[in-house]
């Protein structure tokens, strides 16, 4: 059984086939956060802060954090910045970190002061890049995003990114670093410009995990780029992805919808034993809450009435 | 490609691999609904017309017609009641029906009366069931919901729960009848008592439609029976059947959560073609509508400020 094992200074998460699927908080990122952004190159990490506590509180398990404040200069800017992200972050909150970057000096920045065994986000098949990360993964004995694209870009033939997921872990094998450190993220299309993106994306975790045995995980609201009502969209994707073999996903833990997608697929899994999980946080749920319509749940006959007697008839234990 | 025709005097339905999830409509059934079944021994439809037309308007594409109002002397009872009710739908609206009973005669008493091509709701693996029922099947050339239980009842192994389905299709084939006109009902356990219930069914349908080639279907509440918050559980389960590749359900299409599941679900699985269904329904969706507290819209970031960012890092194409 493939087990991922990340971890901070006093937790431990594995991602595995057999665990709850991973939630990868992707707030702290400046990317595409002006404000974010402008608050973190002055200094000022009250954002940082408040979103780390409300992702751990959220359900996140494992934080990502990017520091990519600018475009100018970040071989420069991004170690020390990212450096002071993650210290302020473990310091505030005991989940693992996902070291996120595109600078190789930052990652490195990164691994020496993130505590436990960090997750690096990210390596691709590209040559330099193989080059790059792969020895600071052996080196820190850490494991590493495998993001499918390569030199040539983003292939829309999920066979070609396929065989570069394969190119990474046989690169990373030469280096001595094992499938299970390697956690490949398929790359997911957004559904309103590639009808066959979804399908392509269960296909490929399907392949992932029963070729390469490797854990996977994906930019979750990708899927639901430019469409109306995403978050609709991305709480059918996950138990999809969830169903077709995925193990974690780099999402925002502070949506509830998809939250609840996440727990329900756990249950349905079989991975929230004894539903145990879902019980503790929907014990008390009430339809309107939730936001359903009042009228609604009377309509629907919420109690099952119907849905008991389907069970009676046809004699299913309850 | 399965596909398996089912229609009303004016509208087709198919059921198969390549097409929207199918919404079987659960609610005209007055079993566990004692004052529906109290107003259908009166010759009051007052309540079959209205759940007739709510279903339609939320999506049903075909609608379960139960006439079980009593288990006294059913043999009498229940055809004349089951014809009445037919009529009265079909009547109202236009589209399929499906015929839902254990009395012989009550389902021979509907076939002559049904417009178009019904669905023959149900039989099972029991010897006098398939001897009762598939000569009908046969004789009215029309398709069937086989349920995977026979004489032993339910197993709980799903492999036993195959074996059964297979028996039935077989003996269909006696009769001439083809698989695309059968569909099976795996059975769903409810997963609070059964942990292994969602990764049975998920396992059965694609061994099912691999294997035997035919469509299938289930109960579709019976999944979360006993569970707090039963729709979170069943709007997770419906992605992840689909994704495994069951092409209907017997449900309730007034529950906004679960059709929004099969929309999101059909878009996914790409049965949604350019997204048009989903966009027709929620073009105009604003989330506090759908029941997200209005703070979390702001602080999750509805309108995907780090999303576009993730995308735009990675360079996928939207």
């Amino acid at each position: 059984m493939t087990h991922t094992i990340v971890a901070s200074h006093s937790r431990e998460v594995i991602i595995g086939f057999d665990q709850p699927f991973c939630v990868i908080g992707e707030r702290i990122n400046p990317t595409g956060r002006k404000k974010l952004a402008a608050e973190m190159v002055e200094g000022n990490f009250s954002t940082v802060e408040s979103d780390a506590l409300a992702q751990v509180a959220a359900g996140a398990t494992i934080l990502d954090v990017n520091a990519g404040v600018t475009a100018v200069d970040p071989n420069t800017t991004e170690p020390p910045l990212l450096v002071r992200t993650i210290e302020i972050v473990q310091g505030l909150v005991d989940v693992p970190i996902s070291i996120d970057s595109s600078v190789t000096s930052a990652i490195e920045a990164g691994l020496r002061v993130a505590k436990g065994r960090p997750l690096v986000n990210s390596v691709t098949g590209e040559p330099e890049k193989l080059e790059a990360i792969l020895p600071l993964i052996k080196k820190y004995d850490v494991p590493v995003v495998a993001i499918s694209n390569d030199e040539t870009g983003i292939s829309e033939d999920p066979d070609v990114r396929f065989a570069v997921a394969k190119k990474i872990v046989e690169h990373a094998a030469d280096y001595g670093i094992k499938p299970h450190d390697i956690v490949v993220d398929p790359l997911v299309m957004p559904i309103g410009a590639m009808g066959t993106a979804g399908q392509q994306v269960f296909r490929l975790v399907r392949r992932l995990r029963d070729e390469l045995g490797v854990n996977t995980t994906c930019g979750l609201s990708n899927i639901s780029f430019g469409l109306p009502h995403r978050h609709g969209i991305n709480a059918a994707f996950i138990p999809m992805v969830i169903a077709s073999g995925m193990t974690s996903a780099i999402m925002n833990p502070c949506r509830p919808a998809e939250m609840e997608a996440v727990h329900g697929a756990n249950v349905l899994n079989g991975t929230d034993e004894n539903c145990a999980n879902w019980i503790s946080i929907y014990r008390d749920h009430t339809p309107a809450a939730a936001g359903q319509p009042a009228s609604a749940v009377s309509a629907g006959g919420a109690k099952g009435g119907r849905r008991g007697g389907r069970s009676a008839r046809r004699g299913v234990a309850a």
